[in-house]
């Protein structure tokens, strides 16, 4: 048998592991997974699952009976859906009430967890940016806003307050995390650059083409660390503002990075 | 992002396939379709699926409505169950009542054949040597030897004789053939090598360290040609005797790269 007859990066002993979501085409879970899983010398691969939202139900639950399957990543649309397919919960996918990685334990019992806001703290955790004792402004309450909120209130920061155009997902999201986290001064209310240390945006504006910067400022204080969880454009019109203004800052995909790095200790461990 | 994040053999796009089976560990599709769909130009992955038969009813169906997945490919202990998955079942697993593979067609239906007798078929077809009006011994008639006898009836050999060390199994196996083609003469029969022009070996005799001869003879007619289903090792004791009598011999690896060839025919039709 020559070379040519075979590839080398797959074999009836390869862990199979799984992105779940609609549309699938755009996700990038298969080829960032999979050569962290390589890096760290494991013979297992991650591959798209395209599955139609009323074909969910019947589809995820018996799949996790597929011996060799490791895990599963789920992505937009099913995020919260996904809860019910784990019997062990995490700390943050319990309070934001999403999950985005299902894992088969020791056990044999799947368990899930939300790493959105991990990946966000694990990038900064990597430059050696503490939030504790940290004055936080967030902007956006949305999928990724309240993970990134439920992750930093865990760095016990001396405060987080929250922002969003729609001010009652911002409270609601506030009130949420503040009762996980009583000991963290967390609130609803403006967007503003005074009085904090840590700027971090998870709404969707400055992705893509979008010119525009998530709150009104024409310039930012030289001190603030400006983070960005959108990952395209690298450059959002956020960070370029803030590198202009001699900010530190950190990308999302830096976030994204991150983000898979935990997910692959919390699908290897 | 630096080539180190991302593999290039999987991503979103990635149309995936599946080998079902129990164990999985040994099967070598895996690595064997991959390589067949990329030497292809196609964006395709063929990934191991553990399933137990417990679980075979409830994982199959739903899976099948997974819409990246293009089809699937079915090994012990499960040729004959996954029948029930097809819409449209092939010729040949019409009369070997077991299929190997199973594809999505244009029309959204699940079609079904078995290629273990076209893998065999398509070898010969490779080192242009015809069936057609040749004198065809077959020994075994279990699953292989059943698939093999259904695929060269196809090819109109003049006649076809089949032994089995259970004598029932290979009446019936040439029953069910002789209804299917009325016009070649297939019988049950002893093994024997005189008055005949193709020896096939569909029986496991000879596999892996087994020093036996699949029929009782010391020496082969220089004129016959002779293959062996048997994969490892290579060169089987009955092909050892053949090559050392002067026969034209084909090799069980040669029936598996045909048969590959024309299952990823099937999977990309």
């Amino acid at each position: 048998m020559t070379n040519r007859d075979e590839v080398d990066y797959v074999s009836g002993r390869t862990r199979v592991f799984g992105i779940v979501g609609h549309p699938i085409e755009q996700v990038r879970s298969p080829e960032m997974f999979t050569a962290e899983f390589r890096r760290r010398g494991r013979d297992a691969i991650l591959v798209p699952m395209h599955v139609l939202p009323g074909d969910f139900d019947a589809i995820l639950p018996p799949l996790l009976r597929m011996q060799n399957l490791g895990g599963l990543v789920f992505t937009i649309p099913y995020k919260a859906r996904a809860c019910v397919l784990a019997q062990v919960l995490g700390e943050q996918a319990q309070v934001v009430g999403a999950i985005n990685a299902l894992v088969k334990s020791a056990d044999g019992r799947w368990q899930a967890e939300i790493f959105d806001g991990l990946g966000c703290v694990e990038a900064f955790r990597r430059r050696a940016i503490p939030f504790a004792a940290q004055r936080v402004m967030l902007l956006g309450a949305g999928g990724a806003g309240s993970a990134i909120a439920v992750a930093v209130a865990h760095q016990r920061p001396a405060s987080l307050c929250i922002f969003d155009v729609d001010a009652g997902r911002a409270t609601a999201l506030a009130a949420k995390v503040a009762r996980a986290h009583p000991d963290v001064a967390v609130t609803a209310g403006a967007a503003t650059t005074t009085e904090i240390d840590i700027l971090l945006n998870a709404s969707p504006v400055g992705m893509l083409g979008d010119a525009r910067l998530p709150l009104q400022v024409d310039t930012l204080p030289r001190g603030l660390v400006v983070f960005d969880a959108i990952v395209k454009p690298e450059r959002t019109p956020l960070l370029a503002l803030a590198e202009g203004c001699g900010c530190t800052t950190v990308q999302g995909r830096e976030m994204m990075r991150g983000q898979i790095s935990r997910m692959v200790d919390f699908f290897l461990a």
